[in-house]
């Protein structure tokens, strides 16, 4: 035998197994996890953080993960692409997969951002009237509380009969949020703020001193019942504020919809204020650009102070938009979305078309960086059609990344990658370490 | 291809997913920062949980998992089998390795099979005493306080010179257990349950209201000691009804003992309650069905509310039973021993045999299943001859598993699988992610 641990030194025969000493005790109470909270990882992280000149990009292209089944030939979208760029990355990167929140869970755009800027999804949770703004290109400011709203029918008792109102068209849609606007603008010192949406749906926004979330939904959930009372889910003066500015708006807009048909009625649901998230140069020290074509995305770098880039229309804008920004910042977060819109049309050829633009791209970006990572928010993988909960790959390219031996940017590469499976939210960590951004712990 | 998974058989469409339940919450308070304690991950899975009509089937081949060493030809006995059900089903699973409790813990069977079940080990113990009754196949009710009992040999002084009695023989034991049975049915309001074991051991329950557990220890734990008093580990009312029970019972099976050489007297360890556990269906929203050929396997799966069937015998019972189970349920669990106990005995051909008999038998269980896991409850090595810490491997296959480009199911090849190393605690929330019984989170 070639490889031997302290050969012919027998420290315990496996027949005889060692005496037993007496344990602590025979039996241990059920109890229990102690709370966590007395270890705060995040104070560790920022007590280490050190500034430094290093340049980092964080290149999303969203769900980008994927699966190979039977249907995709066993190929996954990464595999059939041609990826030039990413190939020669993989040369010289650190590979792995990241669990986006935990185990088996799927998650939305924002728990998905939120764990790629290093910001625990299951702590930093974002109201979805929220989230509606932010994809409708709002700009909400700390304290803004907001809800997503859909228009309903009621019937002459003020019974919702259907709680789409027929899925209007966006037109009847805009139309009648226009009529809104014009009549209310402010409930006593509020500001209303109302964009509509697709369909039959719209977000609210009311912005004042004093206000907070969350409410309840107006939303009685089904047909036949009247509409819901908002109410605070934690009392306190705020949302008290708020639940009787929802009450008042409702009472001032019902009326000037009450000759509208099929959409007399609307109710709100996710009602709540835009939570104060530590930003991004607080927690890691680096000042943040967001680069997306996409306001949703934008707006989700916004909610941790990323400052975001306008004007950039196709995937080269962005990368040309990142290598400027990097002069008068030290991170870029470059969002491209059409991984997943294929991958939810359930288009194979596009996801890979939509990889293989993106390869080509990012290679501008890659001479001004000091260290890159590129991956995914979550998977969507074309036999799901839909956001998943497979871990998507990552790879890590900096002059101290190390090199994995591996050839391609590619899921089953990763799955053998130094960086392991790991969690999202520890991302933005191995950023930081990689562009020498945190000191040593302990001596 | 030979393996099958429900072909053709659309159970879920993907283009259609299920219709939604109301969860309990449509929103999560936002805040920002919230202590840790208040996030407790089973609540979001749980409000995350939606109903669907896929079936579940967990198969634990105990203590599959192996390592290779110079002594077993540097192949575990998954190499060495001959397996054509699992290679044909690794050709299109995600595969990957399990740590059944922590690093470098090895695990009984009771915390081995909680975690499958999804139960943290750590936080749900269960006594020594509840594992043993289970183990005899006694049938415990919520409440019942359980104790392993061992006949010991007493001196005339009382002092305990011999704690296991010379290991007496099994007739003998179950001839003076019958004696106690006889004699003791109840003190005071509480019944007395007895039943024999193998050697010098036995089981006692006590059944009645007001009782709960865990008690210290009787076994003084070394010779020349007299037999200790159980005591409350923690004093409540009905932690001290149970002291006084266990005092009573000795006072009254003491004296009938007196007679009985070497066996006259006995000791009591892991004194303690049956624990109240959530329910599988409680918290999975899965009806469950649990088949094995051994009680204490039986008996674990009642401990988290699966209903055991009976009358299995061989191992291709047990995969048939499985099939007529998943007409009723959702989830079935099938346990098969000979694994473990060839890897206990240090056989390796055996345990290969054992492997390659569950191989041809599971294949009848197949088409019945959207979604199935092979894996073990932990590792039982050949070199070892006993459980140890050593990950098992794991195998999920479904129609949107992912396949990982793997040839065969060991426990090198899991090593690179898609599913990485992780606490088998999560498996069960993977395996509701496959069978699209979880909801996405955040918008």
């Amino acid at each position: 035998m070639i490889v031997q641990l302290r050969p012919g030194v027998v420290v315990f025969g496996f027949d005889k197994p060692p005496k037993r000493v007496p344990r602590c005790r025979e039996f241990h109470p059920i109890s229990s996890l102690k709370p966590k909270e007395d270890m705060n990882l995040d104070k560790v992280y920022q007590n280490l953080t050190v500034p430094n000149h290093t340049k980092i990009a964080l290149v999303v292209l969203d769900g980008l993960g994927d699966i190979a089944t039977e249907s995709t030939g066993y190929r996954t979208p990464l595999e059939a692409a041609n990826t030039p760029t990413l190939d020669a990355l993989a040369k010289r990167s650190a590979l792995g997969r990241m669990i986006p929140v935990a185990p088996g869970i799927t998650p939305g755009s924002g728990p998905g951002h939120l764990g790629l800027f290093g910001y625990d999804p299951l702590e930093f949770e974002v109201g979805r009237g929220v989230i509606e703004a932010l994809g409708l290109g709002i700009d909400l400011k700390a304290g803004d509380v907001a809800a997503r709203a859909n228009f309903c029918t009621l019937d002459t008792k003020g019974l919702v009969t259907d709680r789409r109102a027929g899925r209007i068209d966006t037109p009847v849609c805009e139309a009648q949020v226009e009529l809104l606007k014009k009549k209310i603008k402010k409930i006593g010192d509020v500001e209303v703020i109302l964009k509509a949406g697709k369909g039959h749906r719209f977000v609210v926004i009311f912005r004042g001193k004093g206000l907070e979330g969350p409410l309840t939904n107006t939303d009685p959930g089904r047909e036949g019942q009247p509409i819901a009372v908002s109410k605070p889910v934690k009392k306190t003066a705020k949302s008290s504020k708020a639940a009787k500015v929802v009450a008042e708006f409702y009472k001032q807009a019902l009326p000037l919809l009450k000759n509208c048909r099929p959409a007399n009625g609307f109710l709100l649901r996710g009602i709540a204020h835009q939570p104060a998230i530590p930003t991004f140069e607080q927690r890691y020290g680096l000042k943040a650009a967001a680069i997306a074509v996409y306001p949703m995305y934008k707006g989700l770098a916004q909610l941790v102070g990323m400052k975001k880039v306008e004007g950039t229309q196709t995937v080269q804008d962005e990368f040309n938009a990142a290598v400027d920004a990097l002069k008068a910042f030290d991170f870029v977060f470059v969002h491209v979305k059409y991984t997943d819109m294929y991958g939810e049309d359930g288009n194979f050829d596009g996801k890979v078309k939509a990889i293989e633009e993106a390869d080509a791209a990012l290679r501008v970006l890659l001479p001004e960086v000091d260290v890159i990572a590129i991956t995914g928010d979550h998977s969507t993988p074309v036999p799901v059609k839909g956001h998943s909960w497979h871990p998507q790959p990552v790879m890590i390219t900096s002059e101290i990344a190390g090199w994995d031996g591996l050839d391609r940017f590619t899921e089953r590469a990763a799955n053998s990658g130094s960086l392991g499976i790991f969690e999202a939210k520890h991302l933005i960590r191995l950023l930081q370490a990689n562009a020498r951004r945190l000191d040593k712990f302990g001596a």
